[in-house]
């Protein structure tokens, strides 16, 4: 909710923000001077999370960021989240592979661009971790990366038609979020971005644009801060949810030799994260 | 549920009513007299707010009024609602820029029609309060206004076809709900009420209307009481939810220059609220 | 989920569970003879409410009925549900003026056909308690009646088309749910069937079917007991919700003039309906 | 989500994950050889139950999938969950006849393929448990078997529309789900599949597919493991609420006599089921 402001105005509050520990970029003051702006931040619920110097706040909210994800519907057992570190922008924090609702602190690995662990950890990793291997590589200005399951985002992208921004929150979708077919870019797959080859060409799909839709699969929502793409990835799902409301009837669905190739699945990571649910419930 | 009754038995009932504390205007009873009414009344579970005389129980409704608003499904981290003050009525009161399930009773401010704090109060202020600013001062009768952010409203903001009332519960739509399109008004904009000028279009629009859509934004919605503007805003979302299920497909979508202004958001309330709600599910 | 099984095996098994207090009517075994039921019956969780004989017992049915009403979608904080006394058939039992959500067993009052309270007890009833009267004095058949306000109940009934049955859970609307149209039968009003006038309306056109729908409204589904009344009506809304989804668009909106009737409404029920849940999430 | 490996590889990782009692198949590591496949295992979260030799864990693991698919929509008051019985391929394991989501350890069953229970045990079983019984005897390749009630599945079998995979998650659907039509095959019914030869005749239409829809009922789905059967059943119903968003406006509804056949229910197990629901949530 960014309003037109002077840059002076902007810098100031920013530095202000900085030396408290907050970082408020892309708020608004009703009607503010730099003045009111110090008085007033001692009230602010900070909106964001801590800032990144502090490592360890930093992985506290990534975890939060996926229990955020699963629970506003973005993910389900699949999808993931990074963030680029800040101390040395060629890694980037990410969970081991577990379903996004059962990420603790000590699951959070940093790893770099070609995926491997930071000091030779052993840990089994997301499949699709090339995914933000290989963005964080080619776009130095995304801080933060969210791999979608939304399923209004996934009929979305195989509708024949363009996620459009419908209204203010979903605005970052400029004239439309491209739209990444595996088949197109390497024949028929299983539909994961699974390798470095395909990582390479979703990267080239999302060009300069902040996300991008994955046909028969989800999207990668990118931001300039990991509450930004948390944010982004909420709206485009419940933008995607309008918009689907309202789409014709032209659907792409999986070839069969997709579907036989993405078919051999057991869906692991579900079992657990819907197991301790159910348990939770019965208390 | 109101019914036709003579004027005589709504008058004494409602007198009697005032005289106990309870607004129990619009309300039904099967089959009754005056004097059952009073022997009944005893019994009843006061079906609105605490009277306007008293500050703190209305201030309490306020922040009751901003959880049930998220509960519903009406806002999410935005929109916001506010109440006249009953003692001063070029006064209202209204929440600090928070999330409405954020909010509690110490956030309440009172504000006057230009949107500053009453007593000097350094506060930061929701963007769009001059939404509320405008409207209760060119709306004597207006006692409560919801600012909703409901998807389905938005869908049928943008629809091209009217939001028109489906059942009862929705009767004061009257011949359906006007809508204002700020680009029309004022040009390309951040799509948000960020000033008096937009909000005076706002108000020329919704004219003598209890209600007015804002493309691809959102909508407003008034009400005689604080229970009255709740109660329109949830059966709103209702009853949009079951209108986007029979529309047609001509859809506006933000024009890029509006995606490009809007397009800078950090979502910033949504990140506290949403973590919150991801801790306390983890007790 | 009844079979097609000889008589006289139906007659053993309901003259036995009768004589154990349980009442299976409609119940299916996979493989048993009178024998195997008698031995298994030990073993059943009562599928239905207490026997009839026990008034307190089905006092407390009825409580848990408006509950789970309330938690199935079929009612918000309107619609009702009553049962007919099965001492007195000429009376039956129904919750005072309430959000169906709030009701408590000191709630439940008895009533006669003309929506009397027995015993010339004062309280407040629903308005449209003549659904229910007229109901039980045409039809003797009936034992549980369910005023539903499902939202997407509402939407068929306005669509020009008629609810039909999808699946074996909605088996009972056989040839498709009757309509029936308030201003068809007394011309312009607030939708309500708040007089016995428009209730016997309301009866003519339910005939001898198991339910109604009421444009812009709601419906009426009715049952042979509470729990037969209570599923109809949530498969009701669960067949509605997939019917809505393969609607045309012609619909019928409130006419201005019924609108305007119905139009002022303050929600008296929501409020402390909605409040006491934000309440308990804030324990 | 099974990557092409080498069948070198994939023998490998089976072969040690057997030993630590662990069934991974058809799981992905991001860059591995057997070396760090076996590093890695430790730290697994097991994403299956319990291994099959353990018919304890077995038993607890059906439990807990009777929960799982209530709580995610698979099932409602019916449908039902089994799994072949380790040690003895003619044995099924399955809930005597209960609400899914009432199911606890006493209530698991062993059942042969003619439908009675082992050892002469006297329980009432699902009137559909031939479904289970003849799947098992016919295909020694299913592990075990989910019988779907998911509301947007019922309306895609009579849709006139096959049911597609449309994402990786179900790639298992191939070219479509096969749809039993009751009426096609028996005649009028009251559409349940309640003995061996409408069971057998539904064996047919499954064929060497995965899946089977029913017509204006519901849906099979089979799974080489319980977890296998509940994610695709889970992401059947996920898939289903996507396309029915597409559909065309050509739907069978139950024939007046199927309708007549089946619209005698008393809707048993949905009662307790409910009642408990509201009753905890009351404290």
């Amino acid at each position: 909710m960014k309003q037109n402001k002077s840059a002076k105005t902007e810098t100031t509050r920013r530095a202000f923000i900085s030396k408290s520990g907050l970082l408020l970029a892309g708020t608004v003051l009703a009607s503010s001077s730099a003045a009111e702006v110090k008085a007033e931040a001692a009230n602010f619920i900070p909106p964001f999370p801590a800032p990144q110097q502090d490592i360890a706040a930093l992985r506290a909210d990534l975890v939060t960021a996926n229990h955020i994800l699963y629970d506003q519907g973005v993910v389900d057992g699949y999808g993931h989240v990074s963030v680029r570190h800040p101390g040395n922008p060629n890694h980037f924090l990410i969970s081991r592979w577990l379903a996004p609702d059962m990420v603790t602190e000590s699951d959070i690995l940093e790893v770099d661009f070609d995926c491997k662990p930071v000091g030779g950890e052993k840990a089994r990793l997301y499949s699709e971790v090339f995914i933000h291997g290989e963005i964080y590589r080619a776009r130095s200005d995304v801080k933060s990366i969210v791999h979608t399951h939304a399923p209004a985002v996934i009929l979305m992208g195989i509708s024949g038609e363009t996620l459009m921004p419908m209204y203010q929150m979903t605005g970052y979708m400029g004239t439309g979020v491209p739209l990444f077919d595996i088949r197109q870019a390497v024949g028929m797959t299983n539909m994961l971005i699974s390798d470095p080859v395909r990582a390479k060409a979703l990267v080239q799909k999302l060009a300069d644009k902040p996300a991008v839709l994955m046909r028969g699969h989800g999207g990668v929502v990118t931001g300039s801060s990991l509450a930004q793409a948390v944010g982004r990835s909420v709206y485009m799902r419940v933008n995607a949810e309008l918009q689907v409301q309202v789409l014709g009837k032209k659907i792409t669905y999986l070839a069969p030799e997709e579907a036989q190739l993405a078919g051999n699945n057991d869906y692991p990571k579900d079992w657990e994260m819907w197991k301790r649910k159910v348990t939770a419930q019965r208390g």
